[in-house]
């Protein structure tokens, strides 16, 4: 089923409003492009509502929020849901300051979003909406390990049932839930991590692939999921001796340019639980 | 003569100031360098009037413009005319919104550009004043063809003499003109359109080619433009299997750092029209 | 020593936050997590004090600055100081417009830097308070030659005793000094200017060597910019015909992440006078 939802992605190539960091925004346009849909970011508190008018998706990430884009996100949030367009938080950093908690909270209570995608420590903090972030990065002792990996399902599950939106918490082993069903994933690979904004490209892909296929976005969710691990598998065996995080940060965005539907359905690692 | 146009940015590398979007700025920078001249950026009202002072000419993008920029846009561009600085605009999306719209005419009513430079939807929104542009893509509606191309010359010449301005309006087949001559350009290949910012890095690039060349703003528009395309010729015969849109991105800076003045005088496929 | 210097950072991955320009923002992220460190980006005024006190280094530098960031920069600094964090100061184009300078002059006269990294005009601007600077690069009549070493060496450890602060002069030669001891250090290759940010990378890095070892900055500074240095003599090895500035960016971050400690110690090149 992954490949007819990616194809869907090559095939609409949707325009995604991306309102975003300013570190990893780049590569968040270079991974959109990738997969086949289309970016365009936008975050004037004046035109956020029209430009999310004319896109099919929205993407907000809170990566360096401040007081003229938090106003931005919350005009295009409301308006993407007025439209019924799939809308996508990742929200980076929350705990890690009152103001990242608060205005992640704001969000999720005025807006509906489709997926909230972050790693275990931020969406700890979001679902108990107080923090305890170091950081961007997840807690050591929050992470989902094969022992803990039925209670964390069971709290992904939990905060979907509660916020009505796909919860995916990636990390070692990713966590994609609605509230009845789980997508337990194992692709990727550790040297993901030392590579700056793969959680705000993955992010900016999961928008691009709910958005084309928006009847099933817990499938969507997932294969977004499994494309960003299978993408860094792909380009961790393309290293050579000299290539470190900088080429590997290319090479992520390149698989996901080659990537076929039929690889993506083919290389997915997952179970459901 | 595009070679002596070239050779005269690495022999004069001019100091181009950028007022551009937080998306692909640090490419626009990279380009500048690699063409032999250099950025700065700079942004803010309390400075960028001193800033355009040092430099010697001028590249104003509004792709991620918001209210503080947009001022500052319009007082670096002023103080740039008073100096007779060479001056570029780049109105990415105008006619996504109405805040892209009506800053880009105010822009073109109140400062004197020597370029602008857009895909065709957004020069025809610019001449048109009111908008039809999708995102920051051409609409497929208005792609320039070898059927329509006598019309769009005469469309960039109508206003090339209505603004003063040399018009270059880029896509598969290019069109550089002036009120009297246009140079109708066919370097380049389709999967430019795949990298975030090609146009952007094309403005930034024309920036340093008019002022380096401020004498002929025609031909050194022009010659980037060719520059811009035939550098993304060679870079796509660069790439390995492996290879995505990343990559590329990476192989086209690096083959305008790498190109000689002899080699675009020879790659350059162009006809004057 | 460097090499355990550097094993520190690799060890104790400091958590530093960055208030940075929004031109090298992702490569300065990804120098960080190449070198072993951790970044964080936040630059609102209503969250930098809490983001800084969950770090444990801080890192201003004022590429990009405005009027929202430059209060934030003010607030960050203060706090670091406060906890006795570590701060790095790049003064990037000090000189180049009145808010750069009068901004500069402000920061190290109400935060106790750790660190102060440029190039020698801008050093030379913020030690006589007033601005010759052109743009973003040292003016050529200030180069640091082996002639005008001595001199240049003393007037380093002058501004250092003046402010306190470890003061890292780069360029072809570098000088990293305190008020008794000064690294004169002869890493690097002239390609590195040809990319833009090798020196906010730097100060990135920088800011990672010195948190990562705070009882010994000058040490820690000077180790950082060999290693910057260092990187450049191993990329540029790497480099391909057809590889230009672009790949040449990629490459250096590359060579900090698979550069070993006892590579750093064996390939440093300094003197102490």
């Amino acid at each position: 089923m992954f490949d007819s939802i990616f194809q869907n992605v090559r095939t609409r190539h949707p325009l995604i409003h991306n309102i975003t960091n300013y570190v990893t925004v780049n590569d968040c346009a270079n991974m959109v492009l990738a997969c086949g849909a289309s970016p365009i970011m936008a975050d004037d508190r004046a035109e956020v509502a029209e430009i999310t008018t004319i896109c099919a998706g929205l993407n907000i990430n809170i990566g360096t929020l401040n007081s003229r884009t938090i106003d931005s996100m919350l005009i295009a949030g409301k308006r993407a849901n007025e439209l019924n367009h799939p809308v996508v938080l990742d929200p980076v950093g929350v705990g890690a300051s009152a103001l990242r908690t608060s205005t992640a909270m704001k969000l999720i209570n005025e807006i509906n979003f489709t997926v909230i995608r972050g790693n275990i420590s931020e969406i700890k903090t979001l679902a108990s909406g107080s923090g305890t972030t170091k950081g961007v990065d997840a807690d050591v002792a929050d992470k989902v390990t094969e022992e803990n990996l039925d209670k964390a399902v069971a709290f992904a599950k939990s905060f979907a049932a509660k916020t009505g939106a796909v919860i995916a918490i990636t990390g070692a082993i990713d966590i994609v839930a609605d509230a009845n069903t789980a997508y337990c994933i194992r692709n990727g690979h550790p040297m993901m991590s030392s590579i700056t904004g793969t959680g705000c490209q993955l992010s900016a892909l999961t928008a691009a692939f709910v958005t084309a296929n928006s009847d099933k976005p817990l499938e969507a969710a997932a294969a977004a999921v499994c494309a960003m691990g299978l993408a860094g598998e792909i380009a961790h065996k393309r290293l050579s001796p000299l290539d470190g995080n900088s080429s590997y940060r290319n090479y992520i965005i390149d698989a996901i340019y080659n990537m076929t539907p039929v690889q993506l359905e083919e290389g997915a690692k997952y179970e459901v639980r």
